[in-house]
């Protein structure tokens, strides 16, 4: 791309071009040890970190984040295109296992040589979300995860930060190919036209993707429908519920109030893992301190779609007779909007959850008080697939029903914590069953992201210098492997 | 059911009863702790093998197949149960990753105390298979690893062998109801229709099926279209080609001659692992051998419909212009047929590669000569994604590239070896590339096997006693385990 901020879509044209080099890439990219890799994930982390000064005011004119929020989302992804790189050089995630030959195997016939391990799946479509115009951008957890694994990545530009991902994708290519990256590693597209176009093409062989219901549904559909069906990893859609039992409220109410408003309201409200669902015990101290509570002032969403759509939602919510207001600024609908709180009971929520527990995309919450504790299992029941679910309790209360229908329902269950700020972990799960995701065994963030763009190849009888490097006798790179079924 | 061999399918009524009893036993199960489960899985392979002279002469009548066979196959199947069993007792497949709360993590902000494991999905509908009618069928494979995750299993009769399928549920039902399990947790369907709206039902969290590549990408299609899309882990179709390079023609023709013949005739040439193509160089021995080999008797497929699709593709590949006969027996149409083996150029399959390609499920094969080695890559190329693909070669030859490509086509590639006989051990990978499977992330054979049926689960800032006891700071299970980064 030769302009500094690309309008236009990119074109069939130049679509095949990116496409076809991203396919002969994929050999090469996949053929490097991981440790090889690794400096690519690592001269690419450098390089975007030297580059904070250009991106950081780019990102802030484009996004309306603030400066602190952006410079730290820099680093976090700096950190994560590093930890990939650890990861690399683990080479656990291989999942290597290794079955000698053995005549006495008592299935019934002798057992082969088998030697199993993970390889890159091939080029994979990454589509980039809004509201982390870094860390789940150009050179995001998706691109981070995919590069990793040894899969050349086509990115679509999200057309709400097109400067800054231009920008950003000159400095991740160039650092790839000045550290040796093949031709083709890195590419990025602009328009709805040229990503669905890509995912539709039979040389990309998985997607990904971050934003709404609607939109993921579609390309999750498109993925799917193709005469070769391909693994589509969508983040879509949440509403983080947060359920507190009368012993923590009775302990604690005030501050879980504050610490409540602090989360929903934070980055504007603009985190897929906002709490956008209080569950309180009736006359407990929360409603009244946050009737009483001082909200944050208005600020700016992410651009006017984001805002036109948080408005929308918003005045459905307002018209839904279950719903009153519990707390706003003068300014709810206003750009930019003061943050909202509203109101219902268990009952409401009960009788029509799919209006009330629609997600707000913007610092909107709602409360709904519960009569009784025994009302929360079925409230818990009443949502749907979610990226997180969070119990607030003390730890006398009888919480284990409760906490199993969570986990059955969420990729991440929290005791006494808040959702939002989602650690980049060996642990971390970032993905639920549908709609928080397409693919609820996967996740998005965390090492275990990697997992996603891999698929396991065996090896049955081959000579060790026919074999991958990690699959040899010797173990020349030092992996974990399981051999013979011992770890 | 009540009947002995029930013909006319599930009603609706009966189906909701099961899924409901499914969804209830759901959580039962999947509380269980992992050697709990084990023991359900021993008390079925040991009611199984103890009714082995019930169950296999309805096999022989129901899939013609030999006795051998058939007592074979059980004993696979239930090994499989027992191996499965060992898998839950070593703990390692719930990849537990704990990461401890750390104040100075260096991504920026602290990272909180996350544990991750692997739970299971919820009720499973599993799709039998006709041509392995216990180790794909009642209690095969799918049956064993989603019963081993934790999963309720819903099983799909395949309407080949409907009394072998419902006395093998009755003992396995009986089995499990012995052994403590939640009533609830299996159950049979008959028919197509029931099958397809037990798939179609929201309780039902994921689906399995081994069988044609129609049947499977409808099913897919179902699962992929539901309001909520659940994963479909189908096997669906390969040719699992063979590739010989012209030192190996030259060192041992006739042993490699012989051997496929062993190979694709095995079973009637009813196995997915068939080698559906043999290439050769031109002018070796090896054409010359298959023309004159003594091709076995004629032997009977499953039932009248394989033999209809049989007759059908062998008659269209007969009619194809590339394809001529190189030997067959005398009644290579009739039930039961002869076998088959066509001919061709490299030319001619790389001017028609889908039809001359086609799986034809059945013992007939198709042999191509290649004139020059470099033609080799370009053949490899030319497939589909496949289960197997094969390389006879010596250690002096070049096969890298080769490799590379087959590689990336299959799930497993092999070395002067064959493709039929699947081992199930710790490193068998039984899937591919789309059509081979429609997950190409996962295996239905082998230990792996497993994780078809879990999704990753973090608990964050849990106290001990709420966590489950895998994730609990003691590590009372004894898994293996990734603690801060470290194995």
């Amino acid at each position: 791309m030769t302009t500094e901020t690309q309008i236009s879509g990119t074109t069939a044209l130049e679509l095949e071009e990116i496409l076809t080099s991203a396919a002969a890439a994929a050999a090469a990219l996949g053929s490097y040890l991981p440790a090889e890799r690794a400096l690519l994930l690592e001269a690419a982390a450098n390089a975007l970190d030297n580059a904070a000064s250009e991106l950081i005011p780019v990102a802030q004119r484009e996004s309306r984040l603030a400066e602190g929020r952006l410079s730290g989302e820099l680093k976090r992804t700096t950190f994560q295109l590093r930890l990939f790189a650890e990861v690399l050089r683990d080479g656990g995630y291989l999942d290597v296992r290794i079955d000698h030959a053995d005549q006495a195997w008592p299935m019934g016939a002798p057992r082969p040589d088998l030697r199993r391990w993970m390889e890159p799946l091939g080029p994979v479509v990454v589509f980039a979300a809004s509201n982390f115009p870094f860390a789940f951008s150009v050179a995001g957890g998706d691109t981070a995860s995919a590069l990793a694994g040894g899969n050349p990545v086509v990115l679509k530009v999200h057309s709400g930060h097109p400067e800054l991902s231009t920008r950003t994708a000159r400095i991740l290519s160039a650092a790839l190919r000045d550290a040796g990256a093949p031709e083709g590693t890195f590419a990025v597209v602009y328009g709805t036209q040229a990503g669905a176009d890509a995912l539709r093409d039979p040389r990309i062989k998985a997607g990904a993707f971050t934003g709404s219901i609607p939109g993921g549904r579609a390309l999750f559909d498109i993925a799917s429908a193709r005469p070769e069906p391909i693994p589509f990893f969508g983040e879509l859609g949440s509403n983080n519920p947060v359920f507190v039992t009368s012993a923590a409220a009775a302990e604690r109410g005030s501050d879980i109030a504050s610490d409540f408003v602090a989360s929903f309201t934070m980055g504007s409200g603009q985190f897929c893992t906002k709490p956008g669902t209080l569950v309180v015990p009736k006359g407990s101290d929360i409603v009244e301190a946050l009737r009483g509570t001082a909200l944050p002032g208005p600020s700016p969403l992410l651009n006017p779609r984001i805002q036109a759509g948080y408005v929308e939602v918003l005045q459905t919510l307002n018209a839904n007779p279950g719903i009153q207001v519990l707390a706003q600024g003068t300014d709810p609908l206003a750009d930019p909007p003061s943050p909202t709180l509203l109101l219902t009971t268990a009952a409401a929520m009960l009788s029509d959850p799919r209006a009330l527990q629609a997600e707000c995309f913007g610092p909107s919450a709602v409360v709904v008080e519960y009569d009784d504790e025994s009302q929360l299992d079925a409230l818990a029941e009443s949502f749907e697939g979610q990226l997180t679910a969070t119990i607030h309790g003390t730890d006398e209360c009888e919480v284990a029903s409760l906490l199993r229908i969570l986990a059955r329902k969420a990729g991440r269950v929290l005791w006494n914590e808040w959702p939002t700020g989602v650690s980049v972990t060996y642990a971390q799960q970032h993905g639920g069953p549908y709609p928080a995701t397409t693919a609820s065994g996967s996740t998005s963030v965390g090492t275990a992201a990697i997992n996603r763009f891999l698929r396991p190849v065996a090896y049955q009888g081959f000579p060790d210098h026919l074999l991958p490097v990690a699959l040899q006798e010797s173990n020349p790179l030092s992996v974990a492997r399981m051999v013979d079924g011992k770890r």
